[in-house]
């Protein structure tokens, strides 16, 4: 049986999994902690390969990493917490080092090819995955083809301007999506209002998560139902743009803050019917959390695996 | 020798023109005034057909038209100055009455695969596509494949909000592109500043169009050149998130406003580079105007002819 290695490269789980060619359960799955990767980073990845390595054939290597990457020439351009991997060509080593296909994807997009294959989206051809975390990511399907753009760069969802002048973002914009409804901005907001004297059961400090605040939330603090509520409406805002933009039947929430549910989901739907331009972009169109949990991004490289493969032919 | 018929649909005129099966030199073109298209339009449409259509074999009829309208069903959902035309199914009424295939576009798709095709995007394989007339409207190639979404509504880029709060749309939301920048946008600014007692060489009146503007501006009008300026700067915003968002290889700007040349591209892309998360998304990026002209339209229908005709097999 030819099988498919999987490996998803997160912010706090290195995580490699083999699939068979022809199912989405793994044989057999390794992770260890990817913090502190400042040295080594490629031999330790191919040692935790190296555990997992099946006797048989493997049809491909499949990564996903947190970009900006370039999914046509497999390099990592940049990613967060391995300051070694700049210009990095992963793909091209892996294939030489393991002697088999190696493809490269983004991690949000991945997660959306993953959710469209396995998870929520089964069954839609037109999907907008948005994933709310530490920051914002993207990923899209347009009649069944994961937009990618020119250089793999396409669809970072959370670099929009929701609010001119707002907030300056991680990339250095002002206003963006990310700087002001991530979650860390939902814990941050929190922590000014608090500043200014508001009243909250939550005690300003620097390790505030928004976790922290959808639990105050859950208990009725007013402060932080406010911030989800104020989150979920620009969030609303940009989906509705990207609802003009893309015409999906289908939206997905993933990452952590949408695991909120309805505290951050209800503002957010309340948001988008504000902010369309035409009702006939609601009809008929679900709103829906992701199914695939920490395993979207394993699940969607092996997705990015098959579509590699069939192109190859 | 087969050929294709093509229409466009336009505010002013509505053409009609025969083109050879591998050529995009039109065999015979006629148009007429599409103003006051209350009644009877589909007969004078087809009269116009009728004394355009050829002896020999005809491959398709493909139809541009101002939307929204559904290209996968053929249906004008409604268009601008037809009223008659609500939820009209053009494509399957032309194909009974001329029995051969007919395929309904969105008329800034047409433009947009026109300029793909024939035109200022030749090569590309990921083109944003925006025309900035009496609206702002989009299309976009990605991966060599047109977005259109589940019900052929994406690429609505001129319905963006670039200023949250902003002049009302004619879609009714406030702040988007289309109500801040369209060539209607850029006028009624001018009027309201000479209204507040800017000086200008231009007078305050209702007819005052874009145009005008744009005189003035190269006659060194302040006021008109700031018009510009201020236009440039939220359309180059929205332009900075097509780029995150698609990721292409060039952008092309067509319309009557385009045509004001360096006065409007220089701002814009001096507010893109001001707005663009990662200077990557500009390396390599062509920025131009459409080469068409107003034969756009046929050639974006002749172009959806190939496309689908090459689908049907």
């Amino acid at each position: 049986m030819s099988v498919i290695v999987a490996i998803d490269i997160g912010g706090t789980q290195l995580r490699v999994a083999v699939y068979p060619r022809n199912g989405t359960t793994p044989i057999t799955i390794q992770h260890t902690a990817s913090r502190g990767m400042e040295d080594g980073v490629f031999e330790r990845l191919t040692a935790l390969i190296d555990t997992i390595w099946p006797k048989g054939p493997v049809d491909a290597i499949s990564v996903g990493a947190p970009g900006p990457i370039n999914p046509y020439t497999g390099t990592i351009i940049s990613t967060p917490n391995i300051p070694a991997w700049t210009h990095y060509p992963l793909a091209e080593l892996l294939s030489k080092q393991y002697q088999v296909p190696a493809y490269l994807g983004n991690d949000a997009n991945l997660a959306a090819l993953g959710e469209w294959n396995y998870g929520a989206g089964q069954g839609h051809h037109d999907v907008v995955y948005l994933t709310i975390s530490t920051g914002i990511g993207g990923g899209v399907i347009s009649s069944d083809m994961l937009i990618e753009g020119c250089c793999g760069m396409a669809t970072e969802l959370g670099h929009v301007i929701v609010l001119p002048g707002g907030p300056v973002c991680s990339c250095g914009v002002p206003g963006h999506l990310e700087a002001i409804a991530s979650g860390p901005a939902i814990a941050r907001y929190v922590n000014e209002q608090i500043a200014d004297g508001r009243v909250s059961i939550l005690r300003s400090r620097t390790e505030l998560s928004a976790r922290d605040v959808a639990e105050a939330a859950k208990q009725g603090d007013e402060l932080a139902k406010e911030a989800f509520v104020r989150a979920g409406g620009f969030i609303g805002q940009a989906v509705a743009e990207f609802l003009h933009i893309f015409n999906p039947s289908i939206v997905i929430f993933g990452g952590g803050v949408s695991q909120s549910g309805r505290l951050i989901l209800d503002p957010i739907e309340e948001s988008m019917k504000r902010n369309i331009m035409d009702k006939s972009y609601l009809e008929g169109l679900q709103i829906t959390t992701a199914k695939l949990g920490d395993v979207a991004g394993l699940l969607g490289a092996l997705a990015q695996a098959h579509i590699r493969l069939s192109k190859a032919g």
